[in-house]
């Protein structure tokens, strides 16, 4: 595939996944680090590119954008020819549905709390109470699931592992205790292994 | 295509969505009005078919079971060999990130708003205020984008028009003030006229 450039910043699980996805597939890249908290995805020359003013984004090199983590991950395994998209429709839909449900129950809770505690330092009590509900029904379900297969789409390494880890493993900062799910705890460690990434908490340490 | 269930109910957007999908592809379906305020998605039967309890779900007739509005749309699209999804991978990966950004940005805010406010019946004191600010941002992004073209992918009807309509309409039960987005409007209107559906007011009338 030919050389694309991300925008992204290595504190937002949503952008690791774009950049996990593209080392996977041996895709070579130039990363763009672009800092949220600075406002660099508000100034004019990024809005040209994404009016959305959201990372992570794709430049191909004829200049067009692509947006959204999870539209980028599915383009770049397509384009590749990987295997990460099930040639099985059925089978192909169930893997773009955690996708979805990624990014509309799971993101939406837990990687919201976490920016939330961490970076605009509210408390506890300044956070909308159900943000802590949906993350833990979410670790629930993805418990339940896991306890019965090593990956979501069953036996070996899918996008929705890459999309789902990447704001599993910083739930502690939203303060979700990860201890509660053990089957969780362990896919997160597999899956860190699989992407050949160290584990969060060493990355922080 | 094959004859599918539909479990959903009338009032959720996510699963008109999938009705209106498969109504302009012409897919027939039994649709299994599913009454999420009387907890008809947490009886140990529908969590038996989907373990994540929300709807809509689809049934395919040999009992395996799709789940995620939007991946479901995708499914239903493809498997009807609709023009739907385009052939191209650019334009396919922009019109699946419109998708995304419906379910990660607009739905979380908007749809999720209009349920606080109607159906839990929540004083706009007790709704976390970054609803209506992200609502509004996402009504902004929409206004700027259809001021160019009369659909989201371009001169003619696509998924993600589908998408965004069904909570675009309602969001002036979220405490949006859609007069404030006139080429929004023009085009809830021109969507609602191409899938052959009565304006929202008139449904409520």
């Amino acid at each position: 595939m030919e050389r694309i450039k991300i925008y992204g910043s290595a504190i937002s699980g949503n952008c690791l996944k774009v950049k996990w996805t593209a080392d996977l597939l041996g895709i070579t890249y130039d990363w763009i680090e672009t800092d949220i908290l600075k406002g660099e995805t508000r100034t004019e020359t990024f809005l040209a590119l994404s009016p959305a003013g959201q990372i992570p984004i794709v430049v191909l090199e004829d200049g067009r954008v692509l947006e959204q983590s999870c539209a980028i991950m599915l383009y770049l395994a397509e384009q590749s020819g990987s295997n990460l998209v099930p040639s099985d429709p059925f089978e192909k839909a169930t893997m773009i549905s955690w996708l979805f449900w990624e990014q509309n129950f799971h993101e939406s809770s837990i990687a919201v709390r976490r920016f939330r505690k961490r970076f605009a330092r509210l408390s506890d009590d300044d956070i909308d109470p159900t943000l802590l509900t949906r993350g833990n029904a979410s670790l629930s379900l993805m418990e339940n699931h896991l306890a019965a297969q090593d990956y979501f789409g069953g036996t070996r390494l899918g996008l929705p592992d890459i999309a789902l880890v990447a704001y599993t493993r910083m739930a502690g900062e939203g303060g979700y205790a990860l201890a509660d799910y053990p089957a969780v705890q362990a896919w997160i460690a597999r899956v860190e292994a699989a992407l050949g990434i160290p584990s969060y908490t060493e990355e922080q340490a």
